[in-house]
């Protein structure tokens, strides 16, 4: 899948650098500007690490010419459609949405962020073939230019997260057998051990450990017994 | 669960606005700061209509005051730990694997958001309970404030998507013998009638029609088979 973040006329060239920035943070890096502001230092300073993407940005004067080798055009709103017998902005799906509907796909696919103030008129939404809406509040539901792309970009990206590697079942085990013989050295009333070992087998269960975290567990359990058995 | 916004000596009031606004975007009031710069004009306007938002915000001078009536203290980076000994920034999980684990949980969380530049130290790291990271790509790890904010605030806002009134069942079936029905009027090679329903069906079921939507179908239909019995 290939996406191209479009901006549709934005007025602020800050907010043109500051998408820039997203976009390299979430690994996307095809930009298209229809009627943009002039891009000059504050562009770049908001772009930051991410001049590169504002350098190869594409110009174009229309929708039309923007989207021209799309596959797939999807329009964005912050403001849902009221019916669904307007057609215009319903029915709309939420990113996650969006994301699910693409998966298995391939193709090219323009996501169309509109102005700033009055986002796409009904005319640019009548030419995307799906429009999607941020959850929000209902009190305040009109997001900053570059937050609404940070969010879309942070769902479609799919950067896996960090793989958190978690201590093997069988440390856990000595762990727990280590517990209970720190429990008994310590004169654990024995009635009490069994429920009490559970209990931490329950929290310690749910922290989901490391590796690396079970030995010093272990090592803190064998201060105490080399601290009983002075 | 009440959670807490706390920005640990952002430099820059606008990001301090447009945090604001963001959070008002996802319905989160409760925004700390923690030696913030002087929040003038600029931070007003980035806040847009959040400006209750920094009217009700508080000041801490300390990490330990902001976060001392909360029950979770989570710590976020931009920068992952390099390996699970050092504890500071590992384990670190992503906003939606804390989104899961808060699941069902009650209490006051604070979500602590460092400086611009440097992030949060591995001092004020070490205060967190739980550290989360954005998964971001490798080639530009480090976000713009107010985007990180957004994502997280996103990912842990739950404000339910929009609900799309599918088609009911029934309508659908009369759209499919519509449909046959005008292809046996068209004159459709009658061996291939099957086939081609079958991919209609797979079509429309796919793009998950609403009940307008049908009508809309049906409609057009109705105006062919009106033409063809002209």
């Amino acid at each position: 899948m290939r996406y191209k973040v479009v901006l549709f006329e934005p007025k602020y060239e800050g907010n043109v650098g500051s998408v820039a920035r997203v976009m390299k943070n979430f690994g996307f890096k095809d930009l298209l500007l229809i009627n943009p502001p002039e891009l000059g230092d504050f562009s770049r300073a908001m772009a930051s690490h991410a001049v590169d993407i504002l350098d190869n940005c594409k110009i174009a004067c229309s929708f039309e010419e923007a989207v021209a080798t799309s596959d797939l055009i999807v329009g964005t709103t912050g403001i849902a459609g009221a019916s669904d017998d307007e057609h215009i902005r319903m029915p709309f799906y939420t990113p996650a949405e969006l994301k699910e509907k693409l998966n298995g796909r391939t193709g090219v696919i323009s996501l169309v962020f509109g102005r700033e103030d009055a986002g796409l008129s009904n005319e640019e939404l009548k030419q995307c073939d799906m429009i999607i809406k941020i959850p929000t509040s209902d009190e305040y539901s009109v997001m900053n230019l570059s937050h609404a792309v940070a969010v879309i970009l942070y769902e479609l990206g799919g950067i896996p997260g960090g793989k958190i590697n978690l201590a093997k079942h069988d440390d856990l085990e000595r762990l727990y057998v280590h517990y209970r013989s720190v429990l008994e050295q310590v004169g654990y009333p024995k009635h009490k051990c069994a429920k009490t070992l559970l209990m931490l087998r329950r929290i310690l269960g749910r922290a989901m450990l490391t590796g690396r975290e079970v030995q010093t567990l272990r090592g803190i359990l064998r201060k105490i017994e080399w601290r009983i058995n002075k």
